[in-house]
C-alpha cells in the first residue's frame, strides 16, 4: 500500500487593536490567506470602568472555544462519515484571580469544561472517535493543551525591545 | 507593617452553542457575576463550506487575546500610576495543521506575538513594569502560559460520558 501523503499548512491571523472608548478596544482582524478582514471590539461593563458597548474579551474567548470545537465536529463529521444532528455544546470556563492588597491581581485558569450533545444516531464508539478528531483539529484546544508563552515587544522611543 | 490582605475571586463564563447555518454557530455567553449576556456567532467562509455570516472562531480568539492584554494595560495603568497614551497592539497568531492523506488534520500553535506601543512618557522601567503586570493579569495569556486540558463529556443516549 502506498504511504499516504502528509501535507502541512499555516494558519495566521493578525490583529491591530486600538484603545478607543474608556475601556473599549477596536480590533481589526486579518486572515490574509482568505483575504478576509473582520472588525471586532471589546469593552467592559460599568463596574470595570467601561461603557458596555461590546462584549468583554473573555466572552469572545468563550465563543471562540465553543465555536472552534463545534466547527471541527461538523467539518470532520463529513470527512469521517459519522452523522450528527442538531449539535449543542455547553461550555463552562472558570478562572481565578488573586490580589494582594492594592497590587494588580494575578490570574490563573481553574478548569474549562465542554458538554457536547451530537444528537447523533451513530454508535457510541463513532461519536467518541468524531469528538477525538475534533479535539486534535481544534486550533484553540490544541493551543491550550500544549501551552504557549506569548512573545512581547514594547516600543520604547522609536525602538522595539523584547518584554 | 501589617501584612497586605490577600483576596481571591472567581471568574466564570458560560456558553451555550447551537449549530445553525451550514457552518454557523450561535453562542449565548453568560457572565453570571455581572448578570450580563452576550449573543455571539461564528461562521466560516465559502472555502470551508460556510456562508461568511460571522467571523471564524480564530478571529474571535485573536480579538479576545488582543483585547485582554489591552484592557489590563489600561486597568493597571491607573492602579500603578503609570500614564499611557493611545495604546496600539499588533498581534500575530500562527498555527499549523498537518494532514495525512484524507484524515482529519491535526493542529498545533507555532507562535503568538504581540507588539505593544503604549505611547507613554513613562520611563522604560515603568513601561516594562506595566506590561509585566498586564501579562500576569490577563486571563487568556495566563491560561496559554500554564496550559490546560479541556474536560469533555459526550451525551450518549440520556447519559453523560467522559470523552
Amino acid at each position: 500500500m502506498a504511504e499516504a501523503e502528509t501535507k502541512r499548512f499555516d494558519v495566521i491571523f493578525e490583529g491591530v487593536g486600538r484603545a478607543t472608548g474608556k475601556m473599549r478596544n477596536d480590533i481589526t482582524v486579518r486572515f490574509d490567506t482568505m483575504d478576509e478582514t473582520f472588525e471586532l471590539a471589546t469593552d467592559e461593563g460599568g463596574f470595570h470602568g467601561g461603557d458596555g458597548t461590546a462584549p468583554p474579551p473573555l466572552a469572545l474567548f468563550t465563543a471562540a472555544l465553543t465555536g472552534c470545537i463545534m466547527t471541527q465536529i461538523r467539518a470532520f463529521s463529513k470527512r469521517l462519515k459519522i452523522p450528527i444532528g442538531q449539535v449543542e455544546v455547553k461550555a463552562r470556563l472558570h478562572w481565578e484571580g488573586t490580589q494582594v492588597g492594592r497590587e494588580p491581581y494575578v490570574t490563573a485558569p481553574v478548569g474549562f469544561d465542554l458538554d457536547i450533545d451530537l444528537d447523533s444516531e451513530a454508535s457510541e464508539a463513532d461519536q467518541h472517535r468524531l469528538l477525538a478528531a475534533a479535539k486534535t483539529g481544534c486550533f484553540i484546544e490544541q493551543t491550550l493543551a500544549q501551552g504557549l508563552q506569548v512573545g512581547h515587544r514594547l516600543k520604547i522611543g522609536e525602538a522595539w525591545q523584547d518584554a
